[in-house]
């Protein structure tokens, strides 16, 4: 077995991976950019080498650096995680010549599986099949328009290379093909380094479904059931779960037996994920093969009891599978949901920034893997996942409630988060229902921003008692605080949300330690015991009643997390330009086009001076491998633009000045 | 199903039933004592009624204040957790009367298998064997010396109302006997109101297996396996786990059949214990059983798939069991530790104050159950649990190796913990190799104080950094702080351990922000980076090399957990006077006896002016429901006696003085 084994990744993945190194006695080495050198997965190691700077190009995915780590450390393998180089053959060949394991399968089954083209011939070798398509070497515009004509639409574009719903596009008509056909090609190149695009038939409402395999260097290879994972947003996985609903025991293993023949007959070894997808006759079609470990690996880890990277690490090590097909009977019910840093009001936009708060649900059968704690920085320049949230139950109903509760339990404050996403998926009746495809989320109008209740009471006491007594004193506010609290004094405190006015008063109540009197906006006040929270939790009681908050006070604004929501109450009216600026109402009236987060230009598209159309795209900024237009938001000329391509831009800061 | 639920008790256990309460959508209602006011399950709880003052006695124990909270929440059910009134008969049938249903067995089953005697017989009539002892009714201490000395020694002395090893003594000859027969009678009345003992020969090196059932109200009764609890202290299980690797296929069948006559025989409802011995010709016992959930249930959560607190409440509900006995697969291997407040180097003393820090290990396959909250207290008052440690793993082996590497990086300061001997436990070879019995702990030699290593280096560094950079900031640290970092400048600190002084010298790197040069006792100075940790973790790394330590700075010691260990380093020497009334070495002189924690004295043996032996016991003090004895240093005479019966005492007290 390895003494050491080095990390090349970073993240939540990092640390889970760490989380098993230790367990089996392995020494774990970190690599990190130098925006990572705070960060959790560092912390955690045993080792630590810095590989470069921060974007990913110059640190992550740097073989030479990374392979240099390994030998000042010792380290006999490397586990590669997933993204970065996990499926990059190059990286295990280097591997292999520099003497050192590496965690994954051989490179020619990865590079074979890496081509989705080579990879969809394979499956129909071995009877396996496939979604109608366009998997051809010629690459040119006609070709291409002419077998998506040929396919019919709506069809996807997708990269060869590619992974995550990166350099994808959905195209619903033949006039919409060539523009998409450039976007997906220019992300696919940014992302991959390789432009190659395929084409696919688009299925109806169809579920994704795959199914995880674990083969050994001793030619035993077995799958672990499956996993579905039709919940998607950018066609990215949010939602996941075994086993699937959708799956007859019969069906199961005919998906199963699919899967390891296509796996078998690419010669793979080590864990591995064959996706595939269902349509509503129940006929599944092979779609690729992800070479590495899956994001969503924890549920089949906690329906089959197994935990898969010790099984990688086994292999790797050249130990035979001590498990056999039979013995893999998933058991209960695993469900789990990625909680990202980004805005599901504005097109799953990442947010950055300091995460003042994470609360981590916990009790039996939660588990969370989190690669960020309190305190840490999310960044502009990697994947915005903040945690893994998944919950088990002894069927589907029991961890469907045991996640209901952990999201509501949840909270994040300093950045925006899909958490009341997460929440509302998690209550709705189809998804309980088990009604799930690919285009859930839209189907059942989960992207269009929920318009917030009015504020409920228990936020703005929380609000007001954190402003006040921060944190809350455990003992009696009379002796601790000063002078206005020793008179039967109101105090009043004035928010602003969602361009609602609220006037807090509050009073300490004569003689009783964490007592107040609070009345919004002039009601009758109403008795509230403020129990001692620790960090940002405070617990407010009214009569008997008691509410959980997280409340984090910034400079202008307070924040309150509150069963599952997040509410952020301005301290003092913005300022009337920043309104403006922000406002969709006065989008009319908007001069300064903003940069929406930190990143870096790749495309300016219009001149100064130039006349320009509304919702005509101006200026493509790329942040954590995603592109965003800055578009015009009426017709107009272009006075000024501040950026140029190339530039990096913090969030916030003016790209472009109409007339 | 219920809508409310008040459950009935504090600490862990509430905590927990709470968490399923949640997941059912039902509503929760804490009750709790004033020293309970800002407790963790209050916090938790939807609702919050206060029944009374600190002792138990005088809250958790009040029936009357209990069911008014519940009428008042309008609770229809009351789920008792165990310990305070799960196992009392009058309390289910009290329920009963207020129309409100009591989550456990019938007060008629629960009182028939409370009297320990009783249940022995009733196990006998449906032919599963018992310990040999004497049950019966005559309890003079004539009687009682002969049926001692008919069955032989060794034997013990066990409450007939009792559990949890109060009111238990353990006899090795007839001389001892009538002694520990008053000791074991005035801790059960103390205990439980009631002073009935039963006599039971002392089996040798057996282990404590236990089975569990869970019976519906539709005469379905199924058991779902055993668990092993042989290691103990003072009689009290600290380490369980299941499978036991005692137990062939057969054996646990013939055991769960036995268990489910019992308690069919019983006419037993709801989740309920059997507790058996085993001894080394793998011949089983009855010994009693627990009419309650056990602190030990989450082992049988893990290793079956099933909630147990679910069950219960669907039990109670009145619904049919939705398992059958041939549904019930152990898999894989769950092994708990209970993290006591205590010092295992003090006899287990229990030791009270504020949780500085609790930082719960996490990761996949670790489940704690935890009561408290860095910044808790832990009072005298009640059970000085903190939490329970939980590892599963796809075999023992894997599940062990979890529960070391948790217990590793566990954490605790404020209070003296039995982490250590917790996670020494966990590396021990006998352990590992499943050579467990009830008298384990002793026969490896784990009952003393294994003698602390040198200090390691990390400590030292991580203490003097965490003095001078409290928190470690994530700048520079020469912008951040005072002007003696302006300059190439050394700074020392000086600590003391275990009578070694040492001397920490350091001093911030040139432009390199969060680096150090370190050197302890004029030796060769490392350099150091600190990085950043929240909360009061501390990452330091040399070269490449990573540690992780926890420390807590107080006024006159800075306390460092690191590895499972706690180092308390003085900041100066304490007082020579304190030294002398601590020190074993100068107990011929010592003068003033102490109370060795905050308790209640029962028992003043002497008077003033009286002379005394060596070793006699001067004065009896109760705490967390245990006795402790004030002994004389050596023979003299009693100067002045600071304290009389029923006196409430705070620790460290001076409650005799010898001449």
């Amino acid at each position: 077995m390895f003494n050491t084994i080095l990390i090349a990744n970073r993240g939540e993945i990092a640390v889970r991976i760490m989380a098993t190194c230790r367990e089996m006695g392995i020494r774990t080495v970190a690599v990190y950019s130098e925006a990572d050198r705070q960060a959790r997965h560092v912390r955690e190691a045993d080792e630590a080498y810095c590989i470069g700077a921060a974007p990913a190009t110059q640190s992550y995915l740097r073989i030479d650096a990374i392979l240099e780590a390994a030998r000042a450390a010792g380290a006999e393998a490397i586990h590669p995680g997933y993204g970065f180089l996990s499926e990059n053959a190059e990286f295990a060949e280097a591997c292999e010549r520099a003497g050192i394991v590496f965690i994954g399968p051989p490179a020619e089954a990865m590079r074979l599986m890496g081509s989705k083209i080579a990879a969809k011939e394979l499956a129909q070798r071995v009877g396996a099949p496939t979604v109608p398509g366009y998997n051809g070497a010629e690459q040119d515009d006609q070709t291409l328009q002419r077998e998506a004509e040929r396919i019919g639409f709506p069809l996807l574009i997708k990269a060869s290379a590619g992974g995550g719903g990166k350099g994808m596009r959905i195209v619903e008509s033949a006039e919409e093909f060539l523009p998409r056909l450039a976007g997906a090609r220019r992300e696919a190149l940014a992302a991959f380094g390789d432009g190659t695009v395929f084409l696919e038939k688009l299925l109806v409402r169809p579920r994704h479904i795959e199914i995880q395999v674990l083969g050994d260097r001793h030619g035993n290879l077995i799958h672990l059931g499956e996993r579905e994972c039709s919940i998607q947003r950018r066609h990215q996985k949010i939602v996941e779960e075994s086993p699937s609903v959708a799956l007859t025991p019969e069906l199961r293993a005919e998906m199963g037996a699919a899967a390891v023949r296509i796996a078998k007959a690419a010669g793979y070894i080590n864990a591995g994920t064959l996706e595939f997808m269902l349509d509503e006759e129940q006929r599944f079609y092979f779609l690729e093969m992800n070479t590495r470990l899956q994001v969503e690996h924890p549920v089949t880890e906690l329906v089959t009891g197994l935990d898969l990277v010790r099984h990688q690490i086994l292999i790797a090590a050249g130990e035979p599978l001590a498990i056999t097909q039979e013995q893999i009977e998933p058991r209960g019910h695993a469900i789990e949901v990625r909680l990202y840093a980004e805005d599901p009001a504005q097109n799953f936009l990442p947010s950055t920034g300091t995460l003042a708060l994470f609360a981590e649900p916990t009790g039996p059968g939660i588990r969370v893997d989190s690669g960020v704690s309190s305190g840490d920085d999310i960044s502009q320049y990697y994947d915005p996942m903040i945690a893994k949230l998944i919950a088990y139950g002894e069927n589907r109903a029991a961890a469907l409630a045991r996640l209901r509760t952990a999201l509501e339990r949840c909270a994040v404050l300093g950045v925006t988060t899909n958490l009341p996403l997460l929440s509302t998926i998690s209550k709705n009746q189809a998804f309980q229902q088990g009604q799930t495809h690919t285009g859930f989320l839209d189907e059942q109008g989960l992207l269009e921003p929920a318009p917030q209740a009015a504020l409920p009471f228990p936020v703005l006491a929380a609000a007001a008692l954190s402003e006040i007594e921060q944190p809350i004193t455990k003992g009696n506010p009379w002796q601790t605080q000063g002078p206005w609290r020793l008179r039967d004094e109101w105090r009043e405190l004035s928010y602003q949300h969602e361009e609602q006015d609220y006037r807090v008063s509050l009073r300490p109540a004569l003689q009783q330690p964490n007592v107040w009197d609070i009345a919004v906006n002039g009601d009758e006040p109403r008795s509230i015991t403020a129990l001692a929270g620790y960090d940002t939790l405070v617990v407010i009681r009214s009569g008997a009643q008691q509410e959980r908050l997280y409340v984090d006070c910034q400079r202008d604004a307070i924040s309150v997390a509150y069963r599952g929501q997040v509410y952020t109450l301005q301290r003092r009216q913005p300022p009337d330009i920043e309104h403006a600026l922000h406002g969709s109402s006065s989008a009319h009236t908007q001069k300064a086009l903003k940069a929406p987060m930190a990143g870096t230009i790749i495309k300016v598209q219009i001149e100064e001076g130039a006349t320009v159309k509304a919702n005509q795209v101006l200026v493509i900024l790329t942040a954590m491998k995603m592109e965003h237009s800055i578009i015009a938001p009426y017709e107009g000329r272009v006075q000024r633009i501040h950026c140029k391509e190339g530039s990096v831009v913090t969030g916030g800061s003016i790209l472009v000045e109409m007339e």
